[in-house]
C-alpha cells in the first residue's frame, strides 16, 4: 500500500488534540467515501473532533474535501444572479415556502435544495409534498430550466452533491456526534457551496426548539459558516433568530403550506411575514440587489404569481384543496389572561407525535397532521376557549401529543416578556 | 421496544462528561455483545471514555458486565491453590515460560491463559508454538486435569471467557481507542477474573518498549487493576517493572524459549532470573505461600521438571531441537566502550520486522526469527565485535530491521546509568 496515511494515525492525532494536516483531511474524507476507512473509525474520529475541536483551517479543508467527494453545480449560465437560504431547523419554520418565490419575484433566482424532516423539526419537502401532484425530484436540467423560467426551485438534493457528507451525516446521527460545530458547519456548507449558489443567507435558530440552545453556540456556528462561505467565494451572511417560540400559528405539513399561502396573499402571522421579508432583504443584498422592496412584492401579488408558477412547474396544483386530518382534538385555555410562553420544543414534539414528522428516515409522514395554536405569546386568551387544535389521522396519537404539550405554555397576568425575532446579524 | 436504554443516550452521557449508571453499563455491554449496539456506536463511546474517563465504580461495573457476557471458570475443586500472572507486554518478555513451571514446582497451580502477539511485543503462545508438537488449544477438562497433574498450564483462552471483551478489543485496535486506562484495565481484569484464579500478580511494564511510557500512567493502570481484582475477591498485587531496555538477550520465538530453558537450568541472563524469581515470590505470597524459596526450585531442577512435564502434557517434545532461522546478519559494535543504552522499542520493532511478530491477526510468525543482542547496558563492547545478530528466513527483511535499530543504542565511556528492574510494588 502506498497510502499516505492510515485511519489510526488520523484518529489518534485528533484524539491527542493535535491539528490534522490538509493531507490527512483530504485522505480521510476520500478514504471514508470509498469505504477504506470504516464507519467505526470515522465515528471515533467524529467523537474526537466533537471533544477536541478543529480550527478554521481544518474546518475549511474538511468542507473542501467533502465538496470534492462529489459533483458541483454551476449556475453561471443563468440570465440572473442566484441567492439561497439555509435554516438550521425550527418548529413551524415554513419560511422557505413564501421566501423562495418572493425573492424570485424580486429578480434573483433561488435554487433551494431541501431535505426531509427527522425528529421534531419539519422538512420543507414533506410540507410541499402535501400539495397534490407536486414532486420533489428534479434532474439538473429540469432545475436549470425552472430557475430560468420561474426563478425559484425547491427540490430534493441529488445524490451527486457531497456524498461524503451524506454518509457522514447518517453516521453522526446514530453515534451521538451530531452536536459538533465543525461537523455541523462543514455539513451544511459543503452542500451549499457544491450547489453553486452565488450568495447565501443562513438562518441560525436559537432556543428551546432549535438545535442550538444558547446564543453563544449559535453565534459560533454562524461565524464558522460565514467564514467557510466567504473563503469559498460565496457571499454569505447569517441571522440569528429566535426559536424559543414556534413560528406562526401552525406546525405540520399541509397546515404550514396553507399558512405560507396566506403570507403570499398579503396576510398571515406577523412573525412569519417579518422573518420572510428580513431574509428576502438579506438574500437580495447578498446578490447585489438593494433597490427592490420585497414587502411590496408580497403586497402586489407578484410573489404569489411566482409561487403558483413554481408549484405548477413541479407538477403541483396550486388550486387543489390541501389534505386534512381525519381527527382533531381541541385543548382549551386553562385560564384567562395573557399567553406568556409557548415552548417551541413542546409544540414540535406534539406535531411529531401526531404524525407530522418521522422517527426513522424510511417512515411516512401524515400530510394533514400537526398542531395549530390559536394565540401567540402576548395575545389574550379566555378560559375554556380553544388554545390548541391537534390534528392527526390516528386518534391513538393524541395522548402522547398532549403529554408533550404539558408544561409547554404559561398563561399569566400582565404583558408577556418581549423577545426580538432577529437576535443578531453576522457577516 | 422495552429496552431500558439506547446507544445514543449512553454515548452522549459520557460525551458530555457524565457518569454512566450501572444500568447503562450493563445494557450497553450486553447490547454490544448481542449486536444491538453497532460497532460505530461502541467506538464513539470508547473515544468518549478515552477522553472523559470513568470513575472506579464505572470501571468495576464495566468489568463486571464484560465478565457476565461469558462463562466463568472455577478452580476450587483443585487440590492446591491457584495463582496467575499477567504482563502488559514487553520486548524479550519470556518470563511466563520459566515462571509458570517454577511456581508449580513451589506447590501452587498456574492457569495461564495467554494470547498471541500483535505489533512489536511478542506473544507467549507464539513462542511456545516454536516447540515441535506443542499445542495451545486445550479444553476446560484438559486444562483442569493438567493443573492437577502438572500444576502449570499455558494455553489459549477459549472463546467463552468475556466475549464482550474480545469484540471490544478488536474494535479498539482499529479505532485509535486502545490507550484508555479504564478500557485497558477492564479488558485485562475481566479475563483474569472470569478465568477464576485465586491470586493474581500484574507485571506492569514502563518505558519506551512498553505500552505505558511513563511511570505515572503505569501506576494509574496498576492501581486501577489492583482495585478491580481486590473488589472481585482476587488477591491482586502489581509490580511496575522497567521496559526501557529489553529483557534478557533475545527477542523472538524459539530463541526466547531457548533462553527460558537456560533460566530453568539454573543459568540465563541475570535480569530474566531476577524478574522470574520476584514474580514467583509475589505469586506465592498472593496465594498464601511464604515458606518456599523459588530460587531454590530453580537451582534444584524441580522447576525444569515441571517445565518438561508441562510441555509434554500439551504434546510438545522438550528435547526436540528448536527451529532456527535460515539467514543471519551480524551488526558489529561501532566503537569500543560501555553499552550505555539499548532501546526496547528499537529492538522490538527489529524483531517484528524480521518476522517474529505479526502486523495483522491472521499473519503467521517465523519460529526462528528475532534479534539476539550480545551485550546489555553496562557491559563492555569492542569495536567490530558482534553487537547484534539478526535472524530471519527472509533476507529481504534485514534492511528495515536494521533501520529500526538505528539510533536505538549508545556506546560511550564510563559506566552506564543504572536503573532498577522493579520500580515499584502496588497492592
Amino acid at each position: 500500500m502506498s497510502s499516505p496515511h492510515d485511519a489510526i494515525e488520523v484518529i489518534t492525532a485528533k484524539r491527542d488534540a493535535g491539528e490534522l494536516s490538509d493531507s490527512q483531511i483530504d485522505w480521510v474524507i476520500d478514504a471514508y467515501t470509498r469505504g477504506d476507512v470504516a464507519d467505526e473509525q470515522m465515528s471515533a474520529l467524529a467523537m474526537a473532533i466533537l471533544l477536541n475541536g478543529m480550527n478554521r483551517r481544518e474546518i475549511a479543508r474538511w468542507t473542501g474535501a467533502m465538496i470534492a467527494s462529489g459533483e458541483r453545480m454551476d449556475f453561471s449560465s443563468l440570465s440572473r444572479g442566484t441567492s439561497d437560504k439555509h435554516s438550521t431547523g425550527g418548529v413551524g419554520d415554513k419560511i422557505t415556502l413564501p421566501l423562495a418565490p418572493l425573492v424570485a419575484a424580486c429578480g434573483i433566482a433561488v435554487p433551494q435544495l431541501s431535505g426531509r424532516g427527522l425528529g421534531h423539526t419539519g422538512g420543507t419537502l414533506d410540507k410541499l409534498e402535501s400539495i397534490p401532484g407536486w414532486r420533489a425530484a428534479l434532474s439538473n436540467d429540469e432545475m436549470m430550466a425552472q430557475l430560468e423560467s420561474v426563478g425559484a426551485v425547491i427540490c430534493a438534493a441529488g445524490d451527486g452533491l457531497a456524498p461524503a457528507d451524506k454518509k457522514l451525516y447518517a453516521l453522526r446521527d446514530v453515534t451521538g456526534t451530531v452536536e459538533a460545530i465543525p461537523l455541523i458547519a462543514s455539513s451544511i456548507m459543503s452542500k451549499k457551496i457544491a450547489e453553486g449558489t452565488g450568495a447565501l443567507v443562513l438562518d441560525v435558530k436559537v432556543g428551546t426548539g432549535a438545535f442550538m440552545k444558547s446564543v453563544e453556540r449559535a453565534r459560533e456556528l454562524a461565524e464558522t459558516m460565514v467564514a467557510l462561505g466567504t473563503d469559498a467565494g460565496v457571499r454569505t451572511v447569517a441571522l440569528l433568530t429566535d426559536m424559543s417560540t414556534p413560528l406562526g400559528l401552525t406546525a405540520g405539513n399541509a397546515i404550514e403550506v396553507a399558512e405560507s399561502v396566506e403570507v403570499l396573499a398579503g396576510g398571515g402571522p406577523a412573525d412569519v411575514v417579518e422573518l420572510t421579508v428580513a431574509l428576502a432583504r438579506e438574500m437580495l443584498l447578498a446578490a447585489g440587489v438593494d433597490d427592490v422592496d420585497p414587502a411590496a412584492k408580497l403586497a402586489d401579488g407578484s410573489a404569489m404569481d411566482a409561487w403558483r408558477a413554481m408549484i405548477a412547474a413541479q407538477g403541483g396544483d396550486p388550486d387543489a384543496p390541501l389534505p386534512t386530518a381525519r381527527e382533531q382534538h381541541v385543548v382549551p385555555a386553562p385560564a384567562s389572561g395573557t399567553l406568556h410562553r409557548l415552548d417551541a420544543m413542546a409544540v414540535g414534539l406534539a406535531a411529531w407525535r401526531l404524525g407530522a414528522g418521522r422517527a426513522r428516515k424510511e417512515d411516512p409522514v401524515q400530510a394533514g397532521a400537526g398542531v395549530v395554536w390559536h394565540a401567540r405569546p402576548g395575545d389574550r386568551v379566555v378560559e375554556g376557549q380553544p388554545l390548541f387544535t391537534l390534528l392527526t389521522d390516528e386518534p391513538e396519537r393524541f395522548d402522547r401529543a398532549l403529554a408533550s404539550l404539558e408544561g409547554g405554555y404559561d398563561v399569566g397576568d400582565g404583558p408577556a416578556p418581549v423577545s426580538p425575532l432577529v437576535i443578531d446579524r453576522i457577516g
